[in-house]
């Protein structure tokens, strides 16, 4: 029986753009000016990690004290858009399903815990699945320790560990880790992008996933 | 040698993701919940073409009423954006080059006149690229007529057109009207995405298109 690691932002609610909008912001308030897209391709990792991918890209550096300035509007702009998430079609259905049919799972985020916590609750789900943030992590995405902490937490084996996620970068830390991937497309990712990625299996969406867990080792 | 015609939002000005946020907020606004990824595929289409297609993809039907709400409160969401427009990394030096050396290109967008104009004078140029807009052609993209019209308003011939955009239904478009398409990567779609529409070639940004014009045909 498989065991599932889940990403949150982006996986199980839709907040994606509005992280783009976020650091874009940001960037462009400090004077970096790149297109918008380059962000894009970073969510999913954590700040000062997607700060650092975007200096390299930029072959700009980007010293501690810019990188907690940038951090901070992006903090502020995300929390002013914070009443536009929704969770994703299918998340708190295919949760439910999940945690009724006794299969594990655990979610692993590169978020902070307060917005962790905010993005659970509009889940709204009636149990609480284990969860690792930011703050738990050592090394962040694509380093593979946070979702091999996150199967570590619901003891499950590493044969049976599937991590589900939407950026490209959970998808090469769950192959780094020697689990399966699975990625969703409302990270705004192409399909061919995450299959090119490594992903054992791409779907729409949440819903599309819970519909189709039979692919995925599990009986109906 | 080649003529080109060029998309210009997202191709050849960072204008995206302003556009994704400003149709999210619109549908979120007269609740239509759906994830913005979903929009975010959709753009390169004009307004009305747009609706339709996310009302097809919803299966629930948008009548002219409410798609008119949607486009005004688009244009207004967009229009406080509009400040954080940016010409794209080598758009204007593109264009600059082209130019002087006499080869032949035009500009067809699915924006109206006013926003195509002011998004022009972004890149700043000291002379006026012959231009289609919304206003001025019939049908939208994905059908092929606006850039058909837009090769013939340069006289190019059919076998030298290369449509250059960021968006798969550019690619489409071109390769309805048997032109060659181009893409770029600036609108947020992946490579593989656009190569799996049919591009020639795709591009991270004009700047890359531009050191690479010997691949279209022109000589250095």
């Amino acid at each position: 029986v498989p065991a599932f690691v889940f990403d949150l932002d982006g996986t199980l609610v839709d907040s994606v753009y509005q992280h783009v909008y976020a650091w874009h912001t940001a960037f462009q308030r400090l004077g970096y000016d790149f297109p918008a897209f380059l962000v894009h391709r970073k969510i999913g990792l954590s700040g000062p990690v997607l700060i650092k991918a975007i200096a390299r890209e930029l072959d700009r550096p980007i010293d501690d004290e810019r990188s907690a300035e940038l951090e901070a509007i992006h903090a502020s702009e995300y929390a002013a858009r914070f009443s536009s998430l929704r969770p994703l079609p299918g998340a708190r259905e295919l949760l439910l399903t999940l945690h009724s049919d006794g299969v594990k799972f655990s979610i692993v985020t590169s978020s902070g815990k307060g917005d962790a916590e905010k993005l659970m609750a509009l889940l709204d789900l009636d149990f609480d699945p284990p969860m690792l943030t930011k703050d738990d992590m050592p090394k962040q995405k694509p380093d593979p320790s946070g979702f091999m902490e996150g199967a570590k937490m619901i003891g499950a084996r590493d044969v049976d560990t599937i991590v589900v996620g939407d950026s490209v970068w959970d998808v090469l830390a769950a192959q780094r880790a020697r689990f399966l991937g699975v990625g969703l497309l409302t990270g705004g990712y192409g399909e061919e992008e995450l299959a090119a990625a490594g992903a054992f299996r791409v779907y729409r969406d949440p819903a599309e996933m819970c519909a189709k867990l039979n692919e995925l080792g599990l009986e109906e």
